[in-house]
């Protein structure tokens, strides 16, 4: 493993001397900020860091990060990312007048993805994703999610699933993931959705979960998708099988689905176009984080998630890309950093946290990412020079990710 | 002159054989697209295209767009990127409440840009514009227009239309300058309105034409900066000493400017988030180009560009970045592009003429650029495979620009 120097470092990102698990409410607004540092890193975890002037004077490997900001890299917690194809032709049918829902009814939408991936095989899928694994290493990600829901069906999203396992096996930056049998009701159920409920918890999750292959349950609690009621359900059969749950709630409609992911102990509550009073006072004390996904409206032209609302009540907030064909097909999280500051008025300082330590914390990874702590894994970028933190999201076409490092490794170099 | 061979183009886009020098209304999305190309270039210029199947033989330096498509470069008719500073601070400003009026009003804004502008060395300024032009061609841009107007002194005027005029003999890529004196009232002719507006046309006008430094004249014609009165008094002025007129006008309000533009026959009037009846009228039958800036509305949160009514009205448009540290810090044509048709409703073929060859002609460079027609100079771009030329606005967080030509020289190479 190796060792590796980094000095001339302008300013590091989420220096912690006393690591915590996540970050809330007003403690949002203050990130830890090293100026002029240096950063040790033994073995490919972060062993010491501190002011230039105390920078010890060693052998081996040294880089100078020529005055740009270090930070911990991305923790995008909410992805989908084994696909078989975009969907670029329903966007243009979005751009002609069609809704999301229209086209969900038309055979597009999550079902055009499901009949893509039957017939799609494995290989092929792993490639396309190891692919997409890469392009957002050099967006600076350094651990990700990855949900399983286009299967469908007892053989495919076991295949999903598989590639996600591959994919883990395949990369250096940790994977988590996500069984999403809920994902949408496929057609040959629709006169009988209790028969795909039973499917999916009597034959899809014992099978799963036999053989390792999810860490996490999912479900899409929506109009048109499935109810609160199917959401509780699945989620303790989930509880059943040692997966705690990371449920997709209030992307269109608030219907109740945030106390009941809190009662189950969910580890987030993704999306939150659409909060009510009730789902944030259910949400305080418990463990349970609250995930944004800006680009999801963004390219929806939908309605920004209330991140100001849920800081301001005292929650923790993380960001992730939401990274698939049909919403959001993008896995760059510094512009998700941006869409947060420019559309939800996050601070920089708030988004930032929440696109690192909080985004490791809804993926249990905290103890390992999602900070620049003595013993975590050194997972990290450099930027060019930059004058602040405030930089990065207010440059939202620039990709300030010039370098990027996973255990210690530079996996990137764009200069 | 380099002479050059691409072959295995999947899809050679906006290749002319009868060119023309814009396109307007319906005719935008009809985009002619060559399937399975070649692309010839001798001299810097294009020289013959056609199917792969009827490709020459030739010695001589060869490259495989190995399935990718060929962009003609984008044309960034709009832009403000020579200044001293970033202003991300009002950026943070903003996200907690205060509106770009207020941080205007408490010397913000453009008056900021000139504070620090005036400070500067033209030196200094020069390099960091020099800097900002090697991102745009690596982002895909091959032709631009730069403003003065952080100057708002006759010196300092003087010297950014310098910088300009030095920025064009070290680059390739073509620049346009305009001459923006009247982008804000200094506070010194705070109660002294005609004041500034004499010394621009007596004092700074003759000695920027005498030199040759300028090729338009602008105005920012807005509440709280100047009246249609002021703008016709300058536009008039200039063009007296040869400079036609491209003017900003309609970013929050429509003040009547449209027709005087086009009475004064003005090459482009530019912003237009705020558009009436009678605005799109009188551009009816005119010379004039619309040209849309939806990456400002982007980042002030404000209405985004009606692009809809102007093209369903038969007139043609022309997208560009509007590049500036206040209002627009990002030169990335591809997201532009993108935002048109995401937030403005245009389908990506009318997107792609806008930023292409529409915005050519609104420098008055379509005679050269904006399109892959014999003749015009070889400034292009190849992207990786892609499925189609709708998946260019739709991978938004992408940069799919892979490799960047200008006079057929490759520029960036990011494989």
């Amino acid at each position: 493993m190796p060792s590796l120097l980094i000095r001339n470092i302008q300013s590091l990102v989420l220096a912690e001397t006393s690591p915590r698990p996540f970050v809330a409410g007003r403690d949002m607004q203050a990130l830890p900020l090293l100026e002029d540092a240096y950063l040790l890193i033994e073995g490919g975890r972060f062993h010491a860091f501190g002011p230039m002037a105390e920078c010890p004077e060693r052998a081996g490997e040294t880089i100078d990060a020529g005055g740009g900001f270090v930070f911990p890299s991305w923790c995008d917690s909410h992805t989908h990312l084994v696909f078989a194809a975009s969907r670029e032709m329903e966007f243009v049918d979005r751009i002609k007048g069609l809704s999301y829902e229209e086209i969900a009814r038309r055979g597009g939408g999550i079902l055009n993805s499901a009949r893509r991936l039957r017939e799609t095989p494995e290989e092929e899928l792993l490639a396309a994703a190891l692919k997409r694994i890469r392009e957002i290493e050099a967006l600076g990600t350094g651990a990700v999610e990855i949900k399983s829901g286009y299967g469908l069906t007892v053989e495919s999203e076991w295949k999903m699933l598989r590639v996600i396992q591959r994919l883990k096996e395949k990369t250096t930056l940790p994977i988590k993931a996500t069984f999403l049998g809920a994902h949408a009701l496929p057609p040959e159920y629709s006169q009988h959705r209790e028969g795909y409920i039973r499917l999916i918890i009597d034959e899809m999750l014992p099978r799963i979960a036999g053989e390792g292959l999810a860490d996490y349950i999912d479900a899409f609690c929506e109009k048109g998708f499935f109810t609160v009621a199917e959401t509780e359900q699945l989620m303790e059969a989930g509880v059943r099988y040692g997966m705690k749950a990371k449920v997709h709630v209030n992307q269109f409609n608030s219907l109740g689905a945030i106390p009941a992911c809190v009662r189950q102990g969910a580890i987030s509550v993704d999306h939150l176009e659409v909060v009510s009073d009730e789902d944030i006072e259910s949400l305080k004390g418990s463990h349970t984080m609250s995930t944004l996904l800006p680009s999801a409206p963004f390219f929806l032209n939908d309605a920004y998630q209330p991140a100001r609302r849920l800081i301001d009540a005292g929650l923790p907030v993380a960001l992730a890309t939401d990274y698939n064909p049909g919403s959001t097909p993008s896995g760059k999280m510094q512009f998700v950093v941006s869409l947060a500051c420019i559309k939800c008025g996050m601070l920089p300082e708030e988004a930032i946290y929440a696109a690192t330590l909080n985004g490791a914390r809804a993926m249990e990874l905290e103890q390992e990412y999602g900070s620049i702590a003595v013993g975590k894994v050194a997972n990290f970028f450099i930027t060019p020079p930059i004058p602040s933190v405030a930089y990065l999201p207010y440059a939202f076409g620039s990709d300030l990710v010039e370098r990027a490092f996973l255990k210690g490794e530079m996996v990137v170099d764009k200069r």
